[in-house]
């Protein structure tokens, strides 16, 4: 059953009701694909009730960025998630307005450093501090056992697993796969800004990394080093392209010969739409 | 009973297993004086178990700030609570190390804005977010049903106020009144890098505040503004004085003839020695 809040206040008062149930929770910004779906679908598998909110932060826009433009399809989402089929409980938290998030006056922000100022922290200065002030306010009001985020976002559930872990936050976080359509592109509410020829534009990104991933898989690390670089060095030659590094996937850090994980990310705009994929591959470099 | 801890792991099994009993909590840099006293009085006289910490942390200090030279007196400060013979359990915490507060790359911060870059805020960049990041830690450690703060640091207690609203943070906040000595100086640990003569010249900072206080009660809004208005402007033109500021005590803003409450503060520096110090006065304008 599907129910759905718009005020925090009445949300909190079901919340108490439901005691120490097991709870999932499935932090979107609504506009669902089925990258959130997938995530809805785990969660119930796992827990009785599941939590979707559903919120455009305000505060992870900058100045520049499109958080007016942002779809807002909850009728749409609704139907998205009931058409799961689900059998146990699904609450649909979607804030009427950004003050139920942020009551009369609340100032307060929590920051993670070292590893919010590369890639798209640096690109959108303030993003990372945004995402983990509402990712704990969420958690706040909604107090789940386990909380679901996409890998598509590596960077952001990196941060908020550092966040859980310094501030010893009682609940889990678990990462799930990227989504991706027949094409390779990753699914994202942004996909709907591109045109035809845009999405073709865009499958450079997911290739790109594919590229990289089969180095890294197929080559000593001496030798998959030099390729590597040659190939970021020229892609990002190209100004469409933001970033494409390939780190540590623990830490952000680079890669090294004892790096058992690593991490290829990529950010393409692709006309005014700005795009991120990335890969995870374990390394076990030939000899 | 005192019991002392030093290491986080064997205070929170400790902290475990004391369950739901009324805690309460008196977070310090140690060095205690009776400021600190009154504090731990209070909270054993209303909590079961009183824990107090006693940590001097990193993240408060600016780089040419006393962090080093701050006095560290532990064997001192066990005896000044022995002394207050309180039959109640006394838990005593002072981590043996930073890294016990901040483990293994601990990287967030917790910052409030508004009211934390006036006063203090302004000459001691980045104590605030020290100051409200280690409580988050202490409260999380500790898990008090209260914390007790002196109203010396009004602004911090203000701040942390602040902070435990927004995020919701599962305790009370009992702010208490400065103890001062016989000649008026608020009770500080920086007061022992005072010498006698600076021990007179710090009686500015109580008497200026005092005097301030005395014109807010007794004349009109009008009045009371011009007079102090022109108090401020003189005394400030004194390099000592790092602030003197009246201000609405609920939100450090400024005053205005509906204020009900204003705080008077002050910020004086004695030789090397920064002191601070304020005066809350109910208004009731005399017509």
């Amino acid at each position: 059953m599907i129910k759905l809040f718009r005020k925090i206040d009445e949300f909190k008062e079901y919340r108490r009701s439901l005691g120490q149930t097991s709870i999932g929770l499935v932090p979107t910004m609504g506009n669902l694909h089925s990258g959130h779906l997938s995530l809805i679908e785990e969660s119930s598998k796992y827990n009785e009730v599941t939590i979707v909110t559903i919120f455009v932060n305000p505060l992870q826009f900058g100045p520049n960025e499109d958080f007016d433009k942002y779809p807002r399809t909850l009728e749409q989402d609704l139907q998205s998630i009931d058409s799961l089929s689900i059998e146990k409980d699904i609450l649909v938290l979607a804030p009427e307005s950004a003050s139920e998030i942020y009551p009369n006056g609340f100032s307060t922000t929590i920051s993670i450093s070292g590893l919010t100022e590369k890639l798209c922290g640096s690109s959108r200065p303030g993003h990372f501090d945004g995402v983990t002030t509402v990712v704990y306010q969420l958690f706040n009001i909604t107090k789940p056992s386990i909380a679901y985020f996409g890998q598509k976002d590596f960077q952001q559930q990196l941060i908020i697993k550092k966040m859980v872990r310094d501030l010893e936050l009682p609940l889990q976080i678990q990462t799930m796969p990227i989504i991706r359509d027949e094409s390779g592109l990753a699914k994202s509410s942004r996909n709907q800004y591109l045109s035809d020829s845009q999405r073709t534009e865009a499958l450079e990104l997911s290739k790109k990394i594919s590229t990289i991933r089969e180095l890294l898989q197929e080559s000593s690390f001496i030798d998959s080093q030099i390729s590597i670089n040659s190939i970021l060095e020229e892609t990002l030659r190209d100004e469409r392209w933001d970033y494409l590094e390939v780190l540590d996937s623990n830490n952000l850090q680079s890669i090294s010969p004892t790096t058992n994980e690593a991490v290829i990310l990529g950010a393409l705009k692709v006309g005014e739409t700005r795009l991120i994929d990335n890969q995870v591959v374990k390394i076990i470099y030939a000899r």
